[in-house]
């Protein structure tokens, strides 16, 4: 109720979206970073034409409604990003203003002025306070984004009571300090004044701003003003003089005046107008560059170009190998060539994460054309804007940090994985191998933490032709995030004329060889581990033991495969399991059953040479024998 | 090297420190926030007499050693806490003042200024970057810990390259909109400006932060002033030829001249001396107050006080029960009342939470002896703050936020784990159980997730005196933090004339009830899904058939629990088991083993009233009996 006025505006007067086609690439956004304030976007989207049908307000916050109690990504009802937990959907904005600041670079011709839309928001106190809104404002500020206008609702309120108890920074020096445009208006409930400050927003190079002084709860009677405005229903008393108030009729309980109706569907259908317009200079831009349209087209529908596979390169058999990190590297350059929408970057560890593309400047105020963002020591902040990227459309985002710091952006991860978003996280040094660093920079629990989120796949290949399928499943998959967990050490490439080919990566686990027939033990690894199960393998054979060895990169990819399939790599049979993984056992009991070994950590890391860790906490091939040997002992016994 | 200057003007002029007695409890702290300089710490430790031989300095990053690559707290080295991860010693200062301000104003007397110690930190580019140092900064302006004092490596480097590439805000200016101190020193090497800044930061009531401008791998001809001085190892010749530039002895290469060592460890003496004229106050003050002497002495050596378990409250039986989170308030509101050490708050949720201490004033700039913290939206920050309050001693910290916003706050987490501080985290809402907010309020993964830390315990209590005995294994354990995980809902709370004793927790797990001799059949549960299978258990007694109702609360807990114990509960004879969880499997196989079956969520929540989704999930008693149905069923089939 205090941010509606300011909503009101936006939406009337500068907000461009058609409410009939909501997907149109080159409509503004709307965000409601704020998203406790859900019943704000509803009543707007309703209210100016979009297909969200009165009944539907009115199951508000129930099972299967289309409101539910925070926003959730359903462009057919306006809701452009899934908000909630503060902070996300400011940084999913800095995202979006980027995808289309790039988007605009590439595509649109001085006669063609196809992109120009503008990243508005309505950001509250607690978006403020989030760190991921400073790490993402800053960023925001470096690259002078100008497209960003966000409003600041600014009713000194949160849940615990007034800001005063935790929060009395000078915001406004705050963003000004990052380079950003910043204004106040005195009075939230001035529409002039709003409509002033959003004019001028959109005219100034910089982000914008606008910190607006409005009433929580405004126009309820005793609670406006008051935390009791935040999270608790005002009641039916409360309800009943606040439209007394405010000159509104009482009953019925859900109502809107035809001429209110009409002046906000007058808003949907000038935007209709707009987009109609634009279909025209894009027809027209279709004749003159048919192969960028088409691209454009393609890019907007998320498709992917034809033959990409082919650009996927294979890797030659070799003993020394290299870093997984460092396939990656290659991979990652050779499908960028064919896929113009592959646009990431780094949390300050582009050499280390092999994540820089080769060619063409990085992605800058003066280079929007740039593909690569330095997004400086921020992966929360990251993490929010590669969601973005995704959500504007167009793009297909990547992000590089090392795995232990996958937990500084876990709730963007998190939020990316409940909207299905295809975004590529690249986690490189994922484990004690990447040595002297030590234990704060050696996951051990990663895999586990990452492998518990939802519609997350996780993807950790053993070696570099391994890894080209895992970016071919990232790239490919359309249902959700990737996160491709890859070595800082060198790991042999095997040789696939012995070993099975590495496009078993695509079904998450599958027989590298079998050592004999009728195996009596299974060894699986996933990553840098796949080469000590191999090496354990081959003792083992030597003994004359029956041995499969199983490489073991997904989870995820695993459990969606048939039965059969499942089955066949895994008999029910149960041959004695033995895996192997450089970190937690937690959740491998699923795989090798209660009777199976596991043979990781089950404490934090050290700092030392990488091998001498893998030796004193027995990651090694004699180990794994000595557990199968244990096993094997253990029935015989029975 | 370029922050050498700086710290050395820090340790001989300023730090007041004992290198005999590190853990003299009135000493100032030092943090080096930007832990990848590791080596200058050990230097000082070593040079003014910390137990930090020279041969330890010589095994830097090498297996067992006292010198790993980023420092890991080890008082008698002089590293007061662990720090890599940036953004985390930065935090944990914070905490470490709000420690020191609190202390001071419980004991300090006008003849008796017992503390009065200065909190100093390193902090870097990277640091000022992470989002955790925004909130954490935001906050200590807001409390004005005029203890603080930061030295800024401000070396325009970061791993990518310059600063310029992504971290161009203007830093000075943020901080002053924080309502800090800020002072600039142009020339990071001037040793007589970084001393009288420091001297102006002692002296302001704000918290002080001092930008000297440095040159990273200072001296080092080619490297100097670049990323390669950043992580990389600086080589021989590159080595040989910064110390023939520095007018240094190139051989040997580990070299202390004796006036420099005799330089350094003066200043470790002249520590000794004001820390034996501050015991001389302190038995004066234990004469003049030996009652709160002996609570001070018996809160820095974190014993908790005589008879504390006496405080822990019983709840009667009663059906209709109350909310884990409201038996938790009352829970620590007791303690709070024996422990004057419990000092905590919640990140604006407080009465989501129920973290609120009764009586007393909140903490703050004006009530220092205020023993509760609104730390505003500021998940991450509280993390590490909460963390910096258990290094500091004297204050076991509690922190509240909902369950799902724990992501926020995971690296903090996890080094508070890899330290085994003593933190006590209150998470409420800690399921679908929360309703109406919807998927990205409701954690789905986070207890796997946290099961996943090792050191960290989980403990999510089933009712009211669970509850209870949770918080007791929280505080009385010494060695790492614990979480509790409480509902939002009301759970029953059972009878305990009927059910086993709620002490049962201490184990972990607990056999709640046999419903007839030797089980078929094994139910278990936490939180508020033991509710769900004590009705369960009711239905499948009625059938005629042998359940066992267990309690598990506590994965860690049990497991640390002797075998036969475990036995006990669990019987190796292997009944068939369910276990019923609003979350995800993963992990849970383990207790239930591959024959078994798990009643919980394979993904993410609804928005609605959360019985409806109960219902709608099938966590329903019904559905339970069900699963064991098919369990028999299946069983009868083979």
């Amino acid at each position: 109720m205090g941010a509606a006025a300011m909503a009101y505006v936006l939406w009337t007067r500068h907000l461009r979206f058609d409410p009939k086609d909501p997907s149109w690439p080159a409509r503004d956004r709307f965000i409601l970073s704020a998203g406790h304030g859900s019943m704000l976007l509803y009543s707007l989207a309703h209210l100016t034409g979009f297909d969200l049908p009165m009944e539907e307000l009115k199951r508000f916050r129930q099972w299967g409604s289309r409101t539910p109690g925070h926003p959730e990504r359903d462009l057919a009802a306006g809701v452009e990003t899934t908000t909630g937990p503060l902070g996300q959907g400011f940084s999913n904005a800095i995202g979006m203003a980027i995808a289309a600041e790039h988007i605009a670079a590439i595509y649109n011709e001085p006669e063609f002025p196809l992109f120009d839309q503008r990243i508005y928001a309505i950001v509250s106190d607690g978006d403020l306070m989030e760190g991921i809104a400073s790490e993402a404002a800053s960023l925001a500020g470096h690259l002078s984004l100008g497209r960003i206008v966000f409003l600041y609702d600014d009713n000194h309120i949160s849940i615990d009571g007034s800001t005063d108890l935790a929060f009395t920074e000078d915001r406004e020096a705050r963003f000004r300090a990052y380079g950003w445009h910043v204004q106040a208006v005195g009075d939230g409930n001035d529409i002039e004044a709003i409509d002033r400050a959003l004019t001028a927003a959109g005219q100034d190079p910089r982000p914008s701003i606008i910190a607006a002084r409005t009433i929580i709860g405004y126009g309820l009677p005793t609670k406006q003003g008051t935390e009791a405005a935040h999270g608790e229903p005002p009641g039916e008393d409360e309800l009943r003089r606040a439209k007394e108030h405010l000159g509104w009729a009482v009953e019925p309980s859900f109502l809107v005046p035809d001429d209110v109706r009409a002046h906000f569907e007058a808003s949907g259908r000038r935007g209709g107008d707009l987009h109609r317009a634009w279909d025209g200079l894009m027809a027209r831009y279709r004749k003159r560059h048919p192969e960028r349209a088409g691209e454009l087209d393609r890019r907007f529908r998320a498709d992917l170009p034809d033959g990409f596979e082919a650009a996927i390169p294979t890797f030659p058999a070799d003993p020394k190998g290299k870093a997984t990190r460092a396939s990656s590297g290659i991979v990652l350059n050779a499908l960028a060539q064919r896929m113009p929408e592959l646009f990431g970057g780094s949390a300050d560890l582009t050499t280390s994460n092999q994540t820089q593309l080769k060619g063409g400047p990085d992605f800058s105020k003066e280079h929007r054309e740039g593909r690569y963002v330095h997004f400086g020591v921020r992966e929360h902040g990251m993490g929010g804007i590669l969601s973005g990227l995704a959500l504007h459309g167009g793009i297909v985002p990547f992000g590089g940090t090392f795995l232990v710091f996958s937990d500084f952006m876990r709730p963007a991860i998190r939020l990316a994985s409940i909207m299905r978003l295809k975004v590529v996280y690249v986690f490189s040094h994922d484990s004690i191998g990447l040595g002297e660093d030590g234990p704060t920079h050696q996951p051990i629990e990663h895999l586990a933490a990452l492998r518990a989120i939802p519609h997350l796949t996780v993807l950790r290949p053993g070696d570099a032709n391994e890894t080209a399928q895992a970016w071919a499943v990232a790239v490919g998959r359309p249902d959700g995030p990737t996160a491709l967990v890859l070595t800082r050490q060198a790991v042999p490439t095997l040789d696939r004329s012995r070993y099975a080919s590495a496009e078993g990566v695509r079904r998450g686990a599958y027989v590298l060889a079998d050592f004999g027939d009728l195996p009596d033990v299974i060894l699986m690894a996933s990553g840098s581990e796949v080469e000590i199960i191999v090496a354990a393998g081959e003792l083992l054979a030597a003994e004359g033991l029956p041995v499969r060895l199983v490489s073991f990169p997904s989870w995820e990819l695993f459990e969606r495969q048939p039965q059969t399939y499942r089955d066949e790599v895994l008999p029910p049979s149960r041959p004695h399991r033995v895996a192997v993984e450089a970190g937690v056992q937690q959740g491998w009991e699923r795989w090798i059953g209660t009777e199976g070994a596991f043979v990781g950590l089950d404490g934090f890391g050290a700092s030392a040479p990488y091998k001498e860790i893998y030796q004193h906490r027995g990651l090694t091939a004699e180990h794994v024998v000595e557990a199968v040997h244990r096993l094997l002992g253990a029935k015989v016994r029975e």
